[in-house]
């Protein structure tokens, strides 16, 4: 589209239609709308399929009715995060080609089949961080990623770590997920050769300051190989770890 | 000294000397006093020859070299912590008879034999909190404690911890010295049926924020049997292991 | 089992059934399962019954009734912590066998009778920090450590702490529940002899933030003796105090 | 002066060598002048002697000398608050009539006989509150208060407190200094009947975050009767002290 | 009462019914009890008949009900602070001689009539800090001092400040409330010559932080004469208050 | 009416009815009266028509319904900001010639026409910040000021705001409102020469702090010509705002 | 130049000599090249003469030095901020065509005459504000504007503020720059009708938190028209203060 | 090695040398030193030739230069990392094959030729983030991955960022490093398809709080792919990135 607009651009001024000035003038100011075009062109989701997200939390009802029935036109699969049960039920009144994940929080609407690569663990410390791991666990697979599950495998009773490091080092990218002291994710990265995505969650109490605590032993994690990601944010875990998965399934672009 | 003084009192009182308003005013406000007297009755220290504690941070070198004379009358050993080089070179004026651990910042000055009991294991998560674990060791020993040291057997090489565990296990306290993200007391609560003490250190930088993210950890440990003393306080995490140990190895009282 | 696990190896290739290679390979990751019950085996727990423990916060009720029912098997005492209203009805459609405290958010499920050993003073500033200290209490009295409750004396009216240091001086450790300022586990151990646990609750208000305040003046005690659990959190304070005492009752291992 | 200014307003306007504008203009804006002088009026300063203060931190040594200088026409006593070294020395080429407190690092210049009156109890936890003790002390004096000195009485050795509870009665306010936990000012308010004032000092380390600790302490006091001025602020402790002090000593206005 | 067991004990020890030992030995603890009383005696609540005060908040309200039953037998009047409707209500079927003003959410149960002495100006920066204005005014009312409030007049507008600074500096004492920025402490003591007690509100919102924002202005006050109590806590700084006014207008003890 | 206060003294004085005592009394505290005279005087907003404003959170339904009734009688428009539904509803019962905006929480009551000067630019990261943004957009337009929306431009598709930027080059002031990392206040200010007021807002969640993390990036920002207002203060952002763009469109006074 | 790029690549293809392919392929990255010159043209610095800026802190000597010769070949003025006694020192090794500023910090180097247009009070609270205060106020200076100084009329004595509103009422702009409680920016906002930028400065101690007590204070302030630039940052201030009153100097673009 | 032993223990047992106990004995604590093997035979650093790592900060001297002898034994190259400038002349002192990056405090002892795969863009805001970056890119190199360095490119002045924005998408992952807001990773992560490693630094000022202005920005990004490290934490960054870069480049494993 974009592209034709600057050759009519070309055209015009080569058989005369416009003028040197006019062309000029626009071409001053195309390349903010350029850049969209060139930005997409190396969006590797436009080749392959990725699914458009809609991040839900403190959007009104109405408006995110609208913005799925936009989406819908697209015929593409989409990915709506946190969605709470009001919304999940506006977005019924849409549509009901969608799988809801209640304790993720998670619709994906239109969903489609998606070929999956590669392999990322998502391991968490207790069972109270699985709505946050699930949120990146189901985010990687609308990607298509293939998702190993290890839950409740925290340093309390690291035996349960211990005994499941074979699956954790067949993967790509570990997301590791968790909260109150939140060690978990030194240990892990200490244990393996993958790269950690950690997950601070908000799961605890009293000095925890709602996910403080294990945001900050992760940053200051002696094991190296370890990146963080926001508090609770298990969609971001999961898009950072599609990324590396798929660059690595793909091979070198 | 001071039952000497009541039973004056009564026995005044009892063959005329004194009369009853008189003993009365003086009983009235004898409290406070007595509180002294019954506070050291009960203390363990007197009996057992617990040292006398300088905190040496602070304090104007004249003004310290003053206490150090006299405590030296007392006969019995004194331990003084936090002292700096100046500090030392200071009460070498006044004595000769100290040994200093310069990494401990630690003086033992007259020092005595002691009868050392039971168990302690001070651990630490790298080679950098040593400091803060030799001034935990040695007011232990100083305190008549037997000590395992354990150091640099942190997470990042979790190995490291494993092949001490049966050490660990010994123990009647574990004190578990770490810096950095200080998932070290955790991961030991986890694996030994041990009080643990917890010593955050400063040891690190960026959002370390000069210890509280250890701190932090340690609070929040999601294994159950860990206590935490303040950031660096290596002799507070002694003092208290050593209450536990010797309560331990003398029996209930 | 898992010994007898190694015993079958050791006889399968012992009479030919089984190759070096394969017993090689079997052995190698055995580790991270023999640590389970290499740890069982020093687990006092296994020998002198103590109770199984959940944490009942964030668990979904379907999830609980099922965890609850699985270790129900076991017919061993069961403590459930964190236990709402909620909760709690839910455990009863699973059981009858159960006492709860609403206070304390405490279930003892199944209970059995337990020979109590040693003394665990628990005392508060205040009556507000009751719910915290009968955490501890339950707590320790389910892991078999004889209690002393001694509620409500603050250092806003000190003398109602001195007319009970003679209770407080008979326990081989102390609980110390405050709020507000948290001086109490520095006056508490500035008077007695015995190591002090001490709970910062969320108790108070505006600067309180809740419960930060408490937690630093007790980390940073002027006195020594006084280690520190996170804000609220009873239950830890009484698993370490319950670790400290019987070992102290029941003298060196 | 500025009174004599609306008199000569008001007789020009009378006898007609003033326009009613011309009054009327300058009237407008004269209040903020005025208010200048009705707040000196009511300054008990003026009529009884209230020294001149400088801060001197920050100051550059010139700027400080000439202030100074111009301070020593008032023949009025001076007081200078956080006076380095530096800055002492530079004092002294100004003038050789200056007492200085090296430890309260505080110069009173110029010093003039002052009737003291009432009495103020400047209290500390331990020996390193004194500096800033010493710094409210001596400002009290300077402006005209009696002081008792009551050092090293903290919470970790009890009874030093109590043996001294009689002369912290006689006071009519309490300056309580201290650092650490900071636990003096509740206890001092549970015990006494008399207005604290609480200052919590730097002094401490790691999770005292600078005198934050103590801060919070004095602030949730759990005891009535305490208000707290800035960290390490002997001065502004002893000014409202001094205010407090003198309105009893004066009796009512 | 205590007075009289010491009298029994000289006697009983003079007429040779206890021997020194028994004598010693009751006496020796004595101090502790003997606290309480000293302290009684020096306390003019009960010459002047202070009220009995009871925090409600986060008291269960059976608990609250027989506080309030026990101290009705006392034939005192009763200050109830922190009293939602709910608590209101419960003291309502306990004693019907009471008056409630929700806004300040105090309770005076058996209200006495109470000579009021000296006086204490209460301003305010907004009308959203009058509900902790109110708690100040009530309680300084109900301790026996009388009170000017003086509401609304935040340096937003300055001028309305200016229009009642005569009123303010008839008082012994100004408790001055504000959230927000909390300017109005500064502002006050800048211009009058009367101590202030400073109450920061969690009036606001935003980088407020629920009134950390007034604290630490109200802290660092540039003017002297400035201290301060906890966020929102309205009956700490009328009881400081209350102990400044009552000393001045009593004068010296 | 002030100024004819004035007029009155003189005269009154010039006639002899007033002593010259009398006078010197009355003007002596006038000047506190008299700041608000000028103060108006010199306040754009009487003689340009600015509405009165009322800040609704935390003012009780009644009292509200009180000042607006109040306002009513000065025939002016009224801006009333944090406008609940109850509150709306509660003004909807004094008078139903208003204009009420659910999304930003404004009241326009009794809404004049103003005519609009200049203009501003109101920029948005996101459509979650609308609701802020509406508040400072509402408040320029009843303010006199024209108001280009330019909504959702965040820096995650940063050709949206690049396809906008002429219309923001257009304005004299932007306001750029912003949740989560709040980088679109640099980024704006490195691309335009126009003054910035940044506005944090609190949505995101985890380590955002409830808008903390917007406000820390706003104010570091890298690029100059950016200053900041508090977290999600739209009515702060546009009162600024406008006194710029009205003093440009004005010129200079 | 660039234009003329563009020009190039038009008539290029017009004639023949370039394919529309390869003019495609320079066009679609153009864009971020002509963004450059695009916001140049735009760039009223360009036009009028604005310095160049170099921010120096942290900056290698032999870097500044490099980069301060290759702007002299702009034969521009040039203002470097944050400039040490040592970079200052370095500088004039490159030229000594400059002013510097040791309270301020600011070297203008190849100094320029500059029309000063419009007019900016910066006010400070204190003397120890002057340094922060000197750095915006030499910044609007090198920029072409204005600038009254109005130094230390903080609120501590509130009259000396009043007596210079008149001056502050005069200017398009006030920088208010104030440390402690940093109450005057609120102040300032409520008394006059002019925008306020406000800079809080670290002076002050203890929970003055090295600025950020002012910086909550100036975020919260009560009265309207006060936005807040980062702590000490008088550049910042200088800055944003300069877009606004140029932009009322010269009228509306 | 420790295969072998678990060999001869087998051979023991089954040629009747040792008995069944003896062998179950030392298999059941062998887990813990076969960890340690396990994990080796899996970290890929042993087969490619990995360096070693000494983090040098806080290491005394000579404790430092026997830890690079004993390395130097191995025959490897060692990566040290945060060498000041007395660490880097005590390893001169045991050997001179060493390269040292003063800027980035980084010393490739014994260096090696390294083969590198795949590539790293080290993107930085400032000049002022260099020495982070570099301590990054040496690291990379060092691991042997192959660095585009692109320094500068803050949004200060964003065209310098588009202008690279073709390289920055060659690389398989980006570390962005930024201080004072931080903006820099947002603004990429929006514009690329590579996962983005983000480094806060410390470099600013005021509200910058040491980094955590720009760590928090970071966190919140509103552009996913984004996942974040210490703060200035060069070396974390550089081995994260290194894990995926060299993943992708070898394939999956």
């Amino acid at each position: 589209m974009q592209k034709n607009d600057i050759i009519s651009l070309l055209e015009g001024y080569k058989n005369g239609e416009l003028t040197q000035e006019e062309v000029l003038n626009k071409l001053v100011y195309l390349p903010y709308k350029d850049l969209q075009f060139a930005k997409l062109d190396y969006h590797r989701g436009i080749r392959v399929g990725y699914p458009e997200v809609i991040y839900c939390e403190g959007k009104e009802l109405e408006h995110l009715k609208k913005i799925v029935e936009d989406m819908l036109k697209l015929d593409k699969n989409i990915l709506a995060t946190r969605v709470s049960k009001e919304a999940y039920r506006a977005i019924c009144e849409v549509t009901d080609n969608l799988i809801y994940s209640e304790v993720a929080r998670i619709c994906v609407i239109n969903p489609k089949d998606i070929k999956k690569e590669g392999l990322v663990a998502v391991v968490t410390g207790g069972t109270a961080d699985i709505k946050v791991a699930e949120e990146a666990a189901i985010t990687l697979e609308t990607f298509g990623n293939n998702v190993d599950r290890i839950y409740d495998v925290g340093v309390a009773g690291i035996h349960r770590l211990f005994n499941n490091l074979e699956r954790i080092r067949k993967a790509n990218v570990v997301v590791a997920v968790a909260g109150m002291e939140g060690a978990l994710a030194s240990v892990v990265a200490g244990l393996v050769d993958v790269p950690v995505i950690a997950v601070p969650t908000s799961v605890g109490y009293g000095a925890n300051f709602n996910g403080l605590s294990a945001l900050l032993t992760m940053l200051n994690s002696c094991a190296a190989g370890v990146s963080v990601v926001n508090i609770d944010n298990g969609f971001g875990a999961g898009y950072i770890a599609s990324l590396i998965n798929k660059r690595v399934a793909e091979g070198v672009e």
